[in-house]
């Protein structure tokens, strides 16, 4: 069976390797895997970012999707044929983290889903939204999920409110597409008028260029009438924060999702506890949280933004070249074939 | 000042008459109400079913919208020539309702709509939504707030969610068109294959016609997969709530809104607990429910549905047995006419 | 290695049998079970009830606790020696039920706690309060769990609250002390002075004896000074829900808690809806929800309530006599045996 | 009558005069104001923290407590004689805040309590617990109803929890009676050992002294057993939020409120998206807010801890001295006098 396995740093020190055949336990599901998409964090992961966390060689990445091929003799929810997508976390059921679920997770320390089989906890997948392929559920584990945690489970979005996302990245994309869903108004920044011009198209109400409107937190209060950001999915990036504290409405939450330019970031006290905002860190979400999120997607057949350019699992070194250089837009997808 | 006034029992003792123009007091507001709608609570007010709690005479009916003609010197939210709606409630301006609160309702104990101005405190009134007439405002204070109040209060209705509305009511149909805004899956009921072609216009995804499926709950949990309902806009009738249990996913929430068809029901303890079922009662809502219902209006430009039938003041009466026909879709509204 | 076996119908359908040594799967924990403890739900298990429902022959009761023997190879939450208890559902970690959640309770469908030694997954043990014998935690799983479940995860009852429980069975003498370690004001209501002295003890704030006031609904709104009771643990009997209704402040909770004496009731839906009621129903929780309960026990070192007679294995017939007969107060232990 | 009033910057700008009689508009309350308390944002005030917010001359503080002497024509929830508290906010009855409910706060912008009489609308005022004393209730308005809203509204503390409270300001003493009373354990930081044992005489159940631990976060963290604390009210000072950060728990809630040291933070966000932390801004509370805990108050007869030092209403320039110099334990009060 072939895997990516990661060496050392950096995406040169992935290898494509044979290893032995999983062979599922009593309560594990066997799963050929078809397809995985790259998050950031994965590749934190490749460069180090996580330290001596990583146990090496392994195998890295969380987003995976595919077909069961065999199930254990104590599995009850999964039979051969069934096309499923891991969850982030294996330990995460349903309900608020504990330590034991946040140190489940998939790609770092469990090994991850750049390989053509696996064997997971049947507690650890979800059945695929039934409008989708296994492609497009492969952008779904971490990305996706995140967002509609901090849309639907940590705050609850709906048409009375606005929400801002920022950049075209896989959890603004999927933060935008889910809160037109939620019946929400949309505002969205960039950096460019082009990638403005598709999340337009993809149903933002309000775009704000931050390069020509540096106080984006401003232009996006005024957007709101003066009331403010009922919910602004917070990304990162130098001095983002103290924009998004500038643009939320009194009561609004702030959603800390990852580290794209830097983990610290400086807080003015007073605009946080003076109109009683609140800064919610959001880490992907539970199983429960992904299954709700599979029945939402599929009412709605909402179809995954996924960069255009295609990868085998060989070059899964040259995808994440691709995802380090911010040349995409949507998820970067490594398709690692069918099964045979 | 022209006014319809209650001085007995049924719509026959209705009565239009002159009574003196109302005076506001500093924290209050006049204004010229142009448009009232009828709730079935208005009828029972009418034909005595809220007995000795009700004065006489007295105005009748919650529901108004119209423009602000003067203000009294403490008020800070309106100035002359806005455009307001009541709130049922008077006292009711967010929050869990007290007893206080609940004893500020608007034809009955207060007096009513059904007059050309009247002075409310400024804390009783909202804004319209800004894409609607006056006139469509007028169906908004009790039948869409009571479906709000419901939806997205008391439960957090969203894409994952399945909710099932019964008839062609006011209440019902609101209920219908705010789910689709909040992403849900809509599932309708009612005794007429012509109602349900307009339900289905609507919005619904599913229809039912519980005449010729008398075990709707059944069929009901059938059209989700065996998942059952998770939202559930009871609005009465003789063993409707049994089907709603049967219907009903585990978890889900059944709301108790008014009563079309007698005031006691049986139910299968059993079917509430072993499913962990909620059955909430819902009374209408706060102001800020209102207001947020109205920002969440204006962002979809959604269109209420009016019955066609149109009444002037003097009118009233024909109003009520028209709608104590049940022959009306949507809201029954009455002209009281513009400022002159 | 001995167990209680249900054979047909009634208590005199049990019958101490030697069942085979089971083995633990990978995921699965062998646990000691020292303790188990009667539920009325066992009784309708026992005397047909549940009907079809329930395979035969087979193991009763849902409670136990003991002592973890051995564990298989993949499990990682706990280890020999380890003092735990059951869940009532195997498979409901946390979060809302699933119909998968609720099909997984022991003592039907699932084999149940009269036994010596069972295999358990990892996933439906919890670790018991660090100052209870394992005699004392066998109290928990069904009665402590669904007060607490009721009290803290479907409300969120508090200092400033007043809570009605009825009668001395087992949910509510946990309701009892549990609501006064959440600060809560306490009334109880049974039918004798000789109990209202006992739960007086325990903690209650006021009494009633309903036998004396069968009005008691009226009576308990009147020790709050008209305002109303805010969380009243319904636990059935004929007519009770009615006087409930009259208990209950605007907006507040009702648990419905199985059923002592007829699954129907009749709600009169005004007393629901216009004060905004909730009559939420309760089906014991989650793990999550026993493992904070377990947390808060310890940090007060809470002790249960346990019948002074005391049963055998072998006297498992007489135990549910002894329930049956309502003679208890507190929850009926059965003392299984240490290991040896 | 006597009032305090600000005619520049810092306590010797405060100068004791002679003003009008306030005369109650309609819906007003003619209050005797019989002492008031400081709040650390009352120094900020005085000392020009605000800026041009402030209008001046004006009169400074929040909170207060009297006696009714006199209600408008509209008033119909008070009387001569009722004994009632301030709220911060004169215009936040319940729910989520708006801009407008911020704007209404008393000491700036709204004339303060340091004066002998004042008119408050009905709406902003709060009946006190029925066993405390007007002098007791005047410590509430602020400090009390800041840390009920922090752990009972926008989180929900409880018997399984861990709160962790710092120093013996206002904030913090109440944050620590009010969590005992919640049934939460409590862990209190402070500098010195004498204040420690004040703090473990009010019902601390572990201290740490952070001169002697600076690394507190890690030393809180091993007393839960290393799963976290739950809700940490965070008060402030250079570097206590990284701590706090290392002391919470898997979804824990950090309270953000007021600012003692210092209004920017530098937060290291891993610390925050990893585990789900919450920081949540907490400004005081609503009316509905205040009278929740006005009732746990009564039925727990709790007393504030209220500093020895005694001032009168001529001494105010005196008490802020006091509270800057931060001598004191509890709430600084002043002494108005009463009615004569």
């Amino acid at each position: 069976m072939r895997a990516i396995v990661l060496h050392g740093t950096g995406p040169t020190a992935l290898q494509l390797e044979e290893l032995p055949e999983p062979e599922p336990k009593p309560h594990e599901v066997l799963v050929q895997l078809e397809h995985a998409s790259l998050n950031f964090r994965d590749l934190v992961v490749i460069v180090g970012g996580y330290g001596a966390q990583m146990a090496m060689p392994s195998v890295p990445c969380s987003d995976g999707a595919g077909t069961v091929r065999r199930v254990g003799s104590e599995v009850t929810r999964f039979a051969p044929g069934d096309k499923v997508m891991t969850t982030f976390f294996q330990r995460w059921p349903a309900g608020v983290p504990t330590a034991h679920a946040l140190s489940s997770s998939l790609g770092g320390p469990l090994e991850g889903t750049l390989r053509e089989r696996a064997c997971f906890p049947e507690e650890g997948l979800v059945r695929i939204p039934s409008h989708m392929t296994t492609r497009q559920a492969a952008t779904l584990p971490c990305a996706a999920v995140t967002a509609w945690n901090a849309l639907t489970v940590l705050d609850h979005v709906g048409p009375s409110h606005t929400v801002l996302v920022q950049g075209t990245g896989g959890v603004s994309l999927f933060a935008l597409q889910l809160s037109k869903l939620l019946g929400a108004r949309v505002i969205a920044t960039s950096s460019s008028d082009e990638k403005l011009a598709r999340v337009k198209a993809l149903g933002a109400d309000e775009t704000i260029n931050y390069v020509r409107d540096p106080e984006w937190g401003k232009a996006a209060k005024a957007l709101t009438g003066g009331r403010g950001v009922d919910h602004i999915v917070e990304v990162g990036g130098a001095g983002t924060l103290a924009q998004s504290l500038r643009a939320a409405a009194p009561g609004a939450c702030i959603s800390l999702i990852g580290v794209l330019s830097g983990a610290k970031q400086a807080i003015h006290l007073p605009h946080v506890f003076l109109p009683q905002v609140r800064l919610q860190g959001v880490v992907v979400g539970s199983r429960q949280t992904a299954e709700d999120l599979a029945r939402a997607l599929s009412h709605h057949r909402l179809e995954p933004v996924i960069d255009p350019q295609t990868f085998l699992l060989a070059d899964a070194p040259a995808a994440f070249e691709h995802l380090q250089a911010q040349r995409h837009v949507g998820k970067v997808v490594i398709d690692i074939g069918q099964a045979s």
